[in-house]
Formats: structure tokens, sequence, C-alpha cells
């Protein structure tokens, strides 16, 4: 079954308010094997409306509608649908009293304009609101249906949630088949590196799928559609063993892991403590992984080193090596890793020292470049890399291959 | 002029992600006078994708794409327009060396796939892209506009602000009057007393007018259509003026300033430096410090004290003040303070120490509950707060704190 959504609310196309309804929806729609085409939002104006609304009639088997259900004038999503399917608007008696319950419990009493919410357009079904006073319509016409629902997302979830998931899983039961995603997530390899050495596997595969998600992040999506659940892992299993043998040493983890969470197991399970120096990252390495609930079973301290002094103060990087190496160069990364891991008495320490600009670029020392080191029981190692862009990206990239020097040494050990 | 906007991504259409593109290039069309009529999301298909181009081709004069944009297969935005259009996809040999010049920097080879990206429809402009690989394009055809973005929201914000916004306002000169936008930053007021106090001032206005904006900060937005800029700026200084006298104790700043920005120009101007103490924001407080270009000039270095004992080391923190009070108390908050201003002789120290759960709570201590110290020449204060929700949502509420007490500070002296 084809599915679409048709956001109304002039507040979203001035970019008021963020679009939450047809993320959720669009999610919770996904596993039941409904496929999603266009979302359209379009302003509280009848006539545009309903051109949409055409539109996504002719292309689509379900349309669901979000927003325009409030008691103001402004408010034309039941009125518009149902003059473009030909169906009256009635009155449902059961919920106008319903409605002046609610506002008699609030002490006022139900203005006229509310009326028009206990109008729906004639053989529909009401989909309760238990967070407000407008309820959903659920309307079934010459093989299309059209789901109506509020625009308020904490009205909308517990709608979608207790009335139109069931009743869709109810009329999709002659539906034999699940559909089932697992996102890989990966570091330390391009977007483009990555095709090309799956670019086969991506062509090849119709059931199970994989793409590649952009993002902060490199990920990969591999989505089966099965008969049953059991199948349809299986068949993902299988898929992914086949991605395992190709690039399998970037993959850190899947689905809602992150590589500080990814970390953080590795950590307990192999019982080492970590602490963390860092320059140009500014403390980011540290938000990361404290960022893990129990962090404070395995992360010690930080060290924020930003001056000259506070890297010879706190992890004892002497003057000389300053002086002769730089604050941002390899020899001083090794000290400051040293330095962490000795002063705070962890197994492990990592560093990081390096130029996030604008300002402070020469051009032996460019603006983006940074340095990096790794203090471990028995094991050291320092890496430099050279950043573009902007501060914040500098920022964000170095803090994300700090993580990875520590998710490698984690992995090796 | 009308506009609209195409999303290009299957992801959104399965909601992987939340559609922050489109809010945020309505936000920032809307002072400009530029109508907005819809927006469409489509997935990964070419066929689908020329067919709603074509759609609106024919009822928008400007239509924005977003995504599609990467090296991989999948990413077809620039070719399926150009096929529409009638234009012939070229090589920017410029761009090609850009990006060559990129992943040399990077020190890998440019894959093979990355070289669509320097490929554009013939006549169009390209726009720059400083954090990622794929620029943007401005194609002007047949008295249309066709503005086309990557996917992420960090590198299309830039690209509209630097490039796209600046164009469409020349190329909008001949309209007579000018929308201006002033944008107040408040902190240590809630989004309703905000409208308690100036909803007087938000019914009477019309030109300007006042409108506050969500997000993870409260802001008043003033936007003023006048003839010239300069009347637009008196107009907003007038208004301004009276929301001064009513809350300038809250505004801390306007536009692009930051809460971090403003406290860096106050401690610059004041020759004062800082160090911070964090225990359950883990390094966001120095991270956000650090995120200002030239903030080694005042901040000294930053202790991420997540453990008893680096508090002990590091802040000298007593262990009977420990024992007593507890590693979240006001007690501990200010020796920790004082203890990150002695230790890094730097004028001022602040400290954060809490509980950001979701487990470690206690019925005396519940989650959520975090202190804050403060400590400066001559003046020493602590403080107490206790937040509800998740622990992201705690720990970036706690820095947001954090940094306000810093300004408070300031701005008393």
């Amino acid at each position: 079954m084809r599915a679409e959504i048709i956001s109304v609310g002039t507040e979203l196309l001035l970019g008021q308010i963020v679009n939450i309804d047809t993320q959720m929806i669009s999610e919770m729609l996904s596993p039941l094997g409904i496929d999603m085409y266009y979302h359209t939002t379009v302003g509280d104006n009848s006539e545009r409306l309903r051109n949409v609304f055409r539109q996504a009639l002719e292309r689509s088997d379900i349309v669901f509608t979000t927003g325009g259900l409030g008691p103001t004038m402004d408010d034309l999503t039941k009125e518009t649908i149902a003059a473009e399917m030909g169906l009256k608007m009635v009155l449902h008696e059961d919920e106008l009293a319903h409605l002046e319950t609610l506002f008699t419990r609030r002490g006022s009493a139900m203005p006229q304009n509310n009326r028009k919410q206990a109008m729906f357009p004639e053989g529909s079904m009401v989909i309760p609101n238990h967070n407000g006073t407008a309820p959903g319509v659920i309307v079934e016409h010459h093989d299309k249906l059209v789901i109506i629902l509020p625009g308020p997302p904490r009205e909308l979830r517990p709608m979608m949630e207790e009335t139109v998931l069931p009743f869709l899983e109810r009329i999709s039961g002659d539906n034999q088949s699940v559909i089932k995603s697992k996102v890989l997530k990966l570091c330390g390899i391009g977007e483009s590196a990555l095709e090309e050495a799956i670019q086969d596997l991506i062509k090849e595969q119709t059931n199970p799928t994989i793409a590649p998600l952009a993002g902060s992040e490199v990920t990969l999506r591999i989505t089966a559609k099965a008969p049953t659940w059991a199948d349809a892992d299986r068949m993902i299993e299988k898929l992914e063993s086949k991605i395992q043998d190709r690039i399998g040493d970037f993959i850190y983890g899947c689905d809602e892991e992150t590589l500080e969470s990814v970390i953080g197991e590795m950590l307990l399970k192999k019982g080492l403590s970590l602490s963390v120096a860092e320059s140009c990252t500014g403390g980011l390495i540290s938000a990361r992984l404290t960022n893990v609930a129990g962090s404070s079973q395995y992360f010690e301290r930080g060290y924020v080193c930003y001056s000259n002094q506070s890297k010879m103060d706190l992890l004892n990087v002497p003057e000389s090596v300053i002086n002769q190496y730089g604050a941002v160069s390899e020899e001083t990364a090794a000290f400051m890793a040293k330095g962490s891991a000795r002063s705070s008495n962890t197994d492990i320490g990592i560093s990081v020292t390096g130029i996030a600009g604008p300002g402070g670029g020469t051009k032996e020392k460019p603006v983006g470049l940074v340095c990096f080191g790794l203090f471990a029981p028995g094991f050291e190692s320092t890496d430099t890399q050279q950043y573009s862009g902007q501060r914040t990206s500098i920022r964000a990239r170095a803090t994300q291959h700090g993580l990875r020097i520590i998710w490698e040494y984690l992995k090796s050990r």
C-alpha cells in the first residue's frame, strides 16, 4: 500500500515550527510495510489544500493529514476534504456532548466555535483525542483511506498508537509481509570509499536493500521485506556478514549505539579506566564520553588544557618540548596522553592538540592541523590529521577522530 | 515571489530523520517577503523527483531543493533537475581541483565517485560549501530560479547565510520596501513569563512585529517593514527600548551573539581570565566557552572532575567536605570553584556538580539536582537548581545555567 502525508499549517511554511508529525507518522508506518511516497506541506488555504489532496488521492491508497482541526476559521481540513470527496459534514451528538463536558470540567461554557470540532464527514470513524479538543477521523471511501489527525505532536502520537496503528494492522492483515531495518554505524571510512567497497552489493541487492545514509556519521541501512520477523532477521544477518567481510574493520556498532557508548561497554568489559587531555576540542571529547549513562565507572577525569601553562602544570609536558616542537605537535600530544594517564592514575590517556582557527595558523602549521596521542599499558601512539572547514567542524571532526583512536585501541587488545 | 521547497531523501520518508532544512530555509525567507507556498518531500527516485520538480516549476518562481548531492548513485538531484530543465551537466574544473585538494589534505586520494560533485547544470552558479564536499547550485532559467542545496543542516545553514540570502536580497532589490529583523537573546526567564511581561506589546504591534521564537533558548524576534534600512533600524530601536525597559535584565545579546561569545567579550574588556570545574556537565561548559574564536585569551583551562579523587587532587576539595555534604552540594561546589581559580591562577572559577541520571539519584538528592559555585576576586556565590527530564536535557540546561552565572557576575562588576 502506498501512503502519503499532507501537513496543513501556515506556521510550518513560515518556518515557525519544525514538522515533527511527519517524521513520527512515517517512522510508525515503516514497520507495517506501508510504503511512504510523499510528504507535502500546504498553508491554511482551502483551494491549495484541495488541489494537493486531490493529487494525493489519485496517486496513493492512504492519505494522512495533520493540522487544521482547531475551532477557528483558519481550520478547514475536514471541510475541504469532505467537499473534495463529495461527503456531507454531519454532527456527532456524542462528540458534541463530550466536548461540552470537557469545557464544563474546565469551568467554562463551550464557545460556539468549538461546535465545528464535533462535525465530521458522513460515514467516518472518529479517532478519540484524550489530550485536546480536536478528535481525528478515519474516512474509508472508494478503496481509499483518509486519516485526519490534529497538529500538536503530543495529541497526534497517542492517537496514532491507540487507534490508527491497530486499525491499520487489522486492515493490512491480508498483507503477508513485514519490513525490518538495521543501521550499521561506521567510523574511519568516507562515504564514497564505503560505497566503492560495496558498490556491487548495493546494485545486486533488491531485498534486502542497502543504502548509505547521510549525516554527521557514515552509516549503512539494511532493509529486508519478508513473511515473518524471523525471516527478515535471517536475511539481514546473511547480508550483514557479507558486508562485514569487506568493511568490518570500520563498523563499530548498530542502530542506537554511538561511538562513545560502544567505547564505554568495551572499557567496562575490559575493566579499564580512561582520562582525557584536550586542547583544541575544548572539552568535547569528555562531553561525548560522559553523555553515556554510567560513564563514571570508567571515565575518571578530563583536562581541558588550553594554555601552555596548564599543559605543563597538569600533564607534566616539559617546557622544552613545547618550545622545541610547539604546543601542536605529536611530541606534545604524546606527553599530554602520558601525563593524563599518569596524573589521573588511569589505564588509558588520550590527548588532542590542534589549531581550530580561524586565527592561529601558520604556513608550517595551518588551521585545521590536529595532533593526537594515546598512552596505554605497554602501548603508545601518535597521529596527525589536517582538517578543512570552520572552527566548529574542525572541532567536531577532531572529537570523532579522538574517539576513534580509543575504539581502535580497545578493539585491538 | 512564490517559493517552494523540495526535500529529497528516502530517509525522510522513512521517518529516520526530522526535516530541519525546510524549517530553516522557510524561516530565513520569511523576512525577505518571499512567500512560501509548499514543502514537498520525495524519495531518492528519479521519476518521482522529476514529476514533483516539474509541478513546482509550473507553480512557483523559486524552487529550493535539499539533499541528494552526495557522491553516491542514490544522489541524483542535480542530474534529474538538469534533465527536466533541458540543461547539460558540465564539469567545473575549479571545483574538481578544490575537491581534490580537500582529499589530499585529508591524506587520501579522491575516490572516482566524488567527481560527480564537481558536475553542474550548464550556466549555473556554484554555492561554495565550506563544511562538506557537495557544493550547491543556483540555476536561473526562463524567469525561474532553482536553488539546489545539500541535506546536512550544518552545511546548508552557512551556505544559505553566506551565498543564497545575499543573492536573493540583491535580486529582490526592485521591491520598494525592506524587511529587517533583530533577534533578542534572553537567559534566566521562561517563555511564558516573557510573554506575560510583554503581552500587550505583542498584541498592539503590527509593524514592527514581535514574536517569541521556539528553540533551545528563549529569543524574541522584532521585524520591521519600512521604505529604507535606516527607517527599519529606527523602528526596531524604538520598540527595542520599550522591551528593554521591561525585561532588559534578561537580554544578554542579539542576532548572532551567543551567551559564550558575550561572556568572552566581557572577559576581554575587563581583562579577566576564567577556569572551569565541571562534574555532571562533563566538559560541556568548557566546550561552549572554547567554541568562541580567540577564547584562548581568557579561557585558561577546564577540569572535568568526574571522580571524587579528581575533585580532591585537582581542586583541593577536602575529603571531609565530600564525606559530610556529598559530592553534589553547594559546599563542594564552592570548594570546586575556589580550587579551580586558585590552582589555575585565574580571576574567576566556575563549578558545576550534579546528578545527570538516569541512575545515581536518592530521595534527598534526586536526579536533576545540580549545584553551582562561582569564585572571583572578593566575591563568592553558590546556587542549586532542580531539573527534570533526561540526561542530555539536564546536562544542557545545567550548562546554560553555569554560563548564565558567569554572565550575571560579569554584568554586575
